[in-house]
């Protein structure tokens, strides 16, 4: 592994003065703000930069760019801290560039259904501030985190079966680049074949070639009806086969969410609901009302076929909002059920109809090491979760960890699938780069890096050094 | 502009022998087929290649280009000639690689919805061989072109709006790179963060990046129920605004094509139809009977909300097919009313709510000229097309034409549009990337060309050489 340059403590010094003259009080070299914006919410052990600035405008970020770039200084771009695979490690020191306080809503075409957020905005905030629009943005990874960072890590989550991931969500994006140009990727057009695509090499890069600072997004009209509801099965199998033929039959379920039988049991006993200790589905149907009725009327049929039980409807709300709340509330569940461990998270995606296979197989897999390493998944997407909860201070149970995730990792890849789907490479996966993509595909990734970012100071070490 | 490497008649002689020794009498040098990998359908004047290969495999592609690459000989692919934009045109001379004889289809997959194309199979081929299977390819862009020439140009066409173009519908690709590796981008998974998104930016780079040879694609089911219509309105401004209207409800039209009174009145005389000669938008919706049926009267009483009259409904197969073979027809159609004419065809995209004024002010443009100069649309993305029928041996006609089409460009992008929705850049667009992207990001793509082609072989002087 190429960490990029090594620089003295001289060095480093000296940047830190130039970005003190530059940015005043808010340039911290505080330990606590350090380690703050060396980790994410995985397992990654923390790795701290060596200051943490908090910028405002394109241009101060061009600003520290062109400083960093001078003193080949590493540069790593921080959201809300979410990650899950060390994307934010700083592993060689550096300059975290946080853009929380980049956090205006630019602009909003309700005509257009589109929109530019500087790169801090949440979007959760983003929500709140189209609330009076009837448009909604619909890209819902579970955390609240930053528009910026979920572009960065091509993020996608509970609807990106009905409405894709920020792949397709993203219309352009202003970007900083390594030499310390502003450039602007794409137009409002909705579809262009004008050139190279550099709003989706940008998506998903991990901050390793250019640090996005704005982007314009596609928004949505909220439905006229949304329904709701959860359903049992008598299997993984059977739930994983409802999916694929619900997929297969074009019916455009807006959220279609596996959560295994000991999830359902883990989330029982921490929301103190009742529900069925089934392999489960959660699902939500947006549209008009007579098109969500006949939705959830053909999926109902579908399932029956497949042993499904005890359906439960939601409509109004806020009983929607509880059962979304206890599926999102999965992680903390399961860390109830077994104190004192922490997740180690991991996510493939395969063709879906490798689903069922895929999961039965992994689920078997855990069950033989005896850990408790539950699953959840956007099945509709033939993408899912295990969070294997692990004791952070037993290396053996680590090392099984590793080991679990390793064998899914070569199943889904066996199967036609994909390392990630959604957490991103980061450093954690950056050992599966060369298996999924081969050698020439990785050779392509790296000259495009060693192009837009010669003196390797955008995120040095993650993503395609491999 | 930097047209590539000057080569010596002597060194393409070596060149033309080496492959001849490799394909045998797939090798032409016949000037007829030279002519013929010369050009598109567009005006743009023909420039043969000195050298026709037709390969059958990837290893065929990879040798061509290890010779080509040996002797800095150009490469320009080759699949139907349907161009528009200049795409296939040898500035420069080199080996044009003619792809149609890669023609089959590899793999088909009914239960994830996908395929696997080698690069020749045209996009009618595709979906004569799906007929079986209930699913279809969607992308249509009115010719029978290659999938491979559809995904290099980032097609797209009248079902964009519902299905998307090839930005959205590819989901892998083998490459030859310039230097003649064979490489895979992505997996069958429908979704991943694993690194860079090599396949986004193969898909709209023209052949100038890599050959693509195999193309993944998505499937989507065929709809329980199609309906179509045509509908009249008192004018541009009209039938527009119910198109906006219509994508902000969420209503999910297959198609919405405008065709204006000047082609509708070629259209009735060419085809012997009696369509009312007014603005008019030609519909299709897909889904289930009960959502065509909803879908149908939302946008009715959308419609007549504008003043729309004269609505057609078509449900049976042969007379939608009838209905939009006279919105096909629309070129020939226009030829027809302008003997010994030529077509001098241009698109832009604007964000879909400045539509209307960009249409109207374009008409108020080319009636100033007296040039006869029909609008048609993919309105529903915000994209149309103005067909100038000019003699191509007028040059004073041609240099109307050319300024009209400079204006719109210049219109579309102050509007935040693109220069081109769907014909691509090649060479004829080339005078607008700089004023679409700004230095900064043609910067970026010249980088990348350079770090992926560093001979300037394949296709040299096109897309990014501005």
């Amino acid at each position: 592994m190429n960490t990029g340059p090594k620089l003295s403590q001289k060095n480093r010094d000296i940047v830190i003065e130039q970005l003190r003259s530059l940015l005043g009080d808010r340039v911290s070299t505080v330990s606590s703000v350090l380690e703050q914006h060396g980790r994410g919410e995985s397992w990654h052990p923390t790795q701290p930069p060596d200051v943490v600035c908090f910028v405002r405008s394109n241009e101060e970020v061009s600003q520290v760019v062109r400083l960093c770039a001078e003193a080949s200084m590493p540069i790593i771009a921080y959201g809300t801290g979410t990650s899950l695979e060390g994307q934010l490690q700083a592993i060689n020191g550096g300059v975290s560039i946080d853009l929380s306080q980049m956090d205006q809503v630019l602009e909003v075409s309700t005509d257009d259904l589109d929109c530019r957020v500087q790169a801090g905005v949440t979007r959760r905030q983003l929500n709140q501030y189209l609330r009076d629009t009837g448009l909604f943005f619909p890209v819902d990874p579970g955390a609240d985190t930053s528009i910026g960072g979920m572009t960065a890590t091509r993020a996608s989550g509970t609807n990106a079966v009905r409405y894709g991931t920020m792949r397709e969500n993203v219309l352009a994006l202003t970007v900083v680049t390594a030499s310390g140009e502003i450039i602007r990727t794409g137009t409002r057009a909705r579809k262009s074949a004008a050139g190279y695509d550099l709003t989706r090499l940008f998506v998903g890069s991990e901050g390793t070639l250019g640090i996005i600072t704005e982007i314009s997004l596609r928004l949505y009209g909220l439905s006229e009806s949304i329904s709701a509801a959860i359903v049992s099965f008598p299997d993984v199998r059977s739930a994983a086969d409802a999916t694929i033929l619900t997929i297969q039959m074009g019916i455009p379920v807006a959220r279609i969410e596996l959560v295994d039988q000991a999830y359902m049991k883990a989330i029982n006993n921490y929301s103190k609901t009742d529900y069925p200790e089934l392999d489960t589905l959660f699902l939500e149907f947006h549209g008009t009302l007579a098109g969500v009725t006949e939705q959830a009327k053909l999926f109902e049929e579908i399932s029956r076929e497949f042993g499904a039980s005890d359906f439960q409807w939601a409509e109004k709300e806020e009983d929607r909002n509880q059962l979304w709340r206890a599926r999102h509330d999965a992680y903390y569940a399961g860390l109830a059920v077994s104190p004192g461990t922490r997740g180690y998270v991991t996510d493939v995606c395969v063709p879906i109809s490798k689903l069922a296979d895929c999961i039965e197989q992994t689920q078997k897999d855990i069950a033989s090491t005896g850990l408790f390493a539950p699953i959840i998944g956007h099945v509709g997407d033939g993408n899912f979760h295990s969070t294997i909860f692990i004791d952070p201070d037993d290396n053996e149970m680590f090392e099984t960890a590793l080991n679990i995730d390793q064998r899914l990792v070569k199943r889904a890849l066996d199967m036609g699938g994909t390392c990630t789907g959604e957490h991103g490479i980061g450093l954690g996966k950056l050992k599966h780069m060369r298996n999924e993509h081969g050698d020439g595909a990785i050779e392509v990734m790296k000259l495009i890096k060693q192009a837009l970012d010669p003196l390797n100071i955008m995120n040095p070490g993650k993503t395609v050094d491999c």
